[in-house]
C-alpha cells in the first residue's frame, strides 16, 4: 500500500522542514516528493490545484491537500494524536494554547527577522546578489531583542511551552538551524544562556538531525 | 461573579479587535480593560507579567494568560466549543486545518502587506509621520497579487475555508477594515467580483458591526 502522507517541496527550505521534523516526531510514515523550484515546477498549473500561492511545501494526506507549514504541523498532530510523541502539540486546550501562543511568536516574530538574515548572510552570497547591510543591522537588533524575551522564559521553564518539548520549540528549528550553521550569528544565541541551553537541546533531537541528514543529501 | 475572560488592549488594534470579534461570535462573555499604549502601560512590568513581548493583546481565561490574537482565537473555539457560532473553528480535524490554513495565508501572506498599507496610509498622516511612498507601491503590488489567489478561490468556494464563515475569514476583518475604511484602498477588494463578494458578506455580520461600534466608542 502507498504511504498516504506525501510531502511536496525540497527539504532545503525551512517550511519544508518545519513539516519533516514533525512528521518524523510523530512518527508518521511519509513520502517526499521533490520540486524543483529553479525550474519553476512550484508554479506549474498541476502544483498550482494543491498550492494555490505556489510556494512549498505542499502536503497531501489521503484525500486531503493542505498548505502552511505550521497549519499542516497541527494538523498532523491532531490527526495522529496516538503516534510517536503524543505530547507534541499537547493533550488538552490549555496545554494546546500554551504552545500554540509560541508558534504564533515564531510565525509573527521570530521567523520575520530570521528569514531576512538568513536569506541576506547565507543565501544572498551563494546567488550572488548585493547584501543589504542595514536590513541586515535592523532585523540583527529586531532578533536580539525577541532573544532577551526568550532568555527569560527559558529561565522559567525548560521548553518555551513548559517542560516538555513542543510544537513551539520545533517550529524555531529551520530557521536557527540556518542562523547558526549558515548565517555565523551562532553568537545571537550562544550569548545567552537559556537561549544556548534550549537551543542546544532542540537542534540535538533525533528528529531533527534526521531532517539534517535529508538536507545534505539532497543538496 | 465575575466575568472570567478578560482582554487587555485597545479596541483599535487589528490583534485586539480579532480577538473580540471572536468572543462576540462565539457569545462568550468578556471583559475589556483598555491599555493606554500612548502612555506605555503595555510595556508596565505589571503588564509584561501577562504579554512577556509588550504587545496587545493580553487574554485572560481564570488562571490562564495567553498572547498572540490567532492562537487566543484557536483557544476560545477549543475552551468553549459548544457556545455561540458552533462551526467557527470546525468540528473535526480536517475541517480545523482547512481553516487553520487560510489563518496563517492571514497571518503569513496578508498581514504583512496590509499591516505596512494601513500603517503608512492611515497612521502615518494622523501622525504626522512621512509616508513611504516606495513601501506603499511594494506592498500594493503584493497585495494585489495575492488577493489575486484569493478572487480564484472564492469563485470556488463562499468562504476562504468551504461554505460557512469561519475563523479563516474572520482573521482578515481588522486589516481589511482599515484598508476599506481608513486607508483608501476599498478597490483592492471591489475589483475583484468574488472578493468584493465575500468582503461585502464578512463586514456585514453582527459581530462584526458590533467590534466597529466598540472601536468608535473607543476614540
Amino acid at each position: 500500500m502507498a504511504t498516504p502522507v506525501t510531502v511536496h517541496g525540497p527539504p532545503l527550505s525551512t517550511a519544508v522542514s518545519r513539516v519533516l521534523a514533525c512528521l518524523i516526531e510523530k512518527d508518521v510514515p511519509f513520502q517526499l516528493i521533490p520540486v524543483n523550484m529553479a525550474k519553476g515546477e512550484h508554479k506549474s498549473p498541476d502544483f498550482l490545484k494543491i498550492q494555490p500561492f505556489g510556494q512549498v511545501p505542499a502536503f497531501q494526506d489521503e484525500a486531503t491537500s493542505l498548505f502552511e507549514s505550521r497549519a499542516i504541523c497541527r494538523y498532523i498532530c491532531e490527526k495522529y494524536p496516538e503516534k510517536g510523541n503524543k505530547g507534541l502539540y499537547g493533550t488538552n486546550p490549555l496545554a494546546k494554547a500554551s504552545i500554540d501562543q509560541w508558534v504564533e511568536a515564531e510565525g509573527q516574530s521570530f521567523n520575520p527577522p530570521s528569514s531576512v538574515l538568513v536569506f541576506q548572510l547565507a543565501f544572498a552570497p551563494r546567488m550572488k546578489l548585493k547584501q543589504d547591510q542595514s536590513l541586515i543591522s535592523q532585523n540583527e537588533t529586531k532578533l536580539e531583542k525577541l532573544l532577551g524575551v526568550y532568555e527569560k522564559r527559558l529561565g522559567e521553564s525548560r521548553f518555551l511551552a513548559g517542560d516538555d518539548f513542543s510544537l513551539a520549540d520545533l517550529s524555531h528549528l529551520p530557521n536557527a538551524h540556518y542562523l547558526v550553521n549558515a548565517a555565523e550569528r551562532e553568537e545571537l544565541f550562544t550569548s545567552k544562556k537559556n537561549v544556548e541551553r534550549w537551543w542546544g537541546e532542540i537542534s540535538s533531537r533525533d528528529s531533527w538531525k534526521k531532517v539534517v541528514d535529508m538536507q545534505k543529501q539532497s543538496t
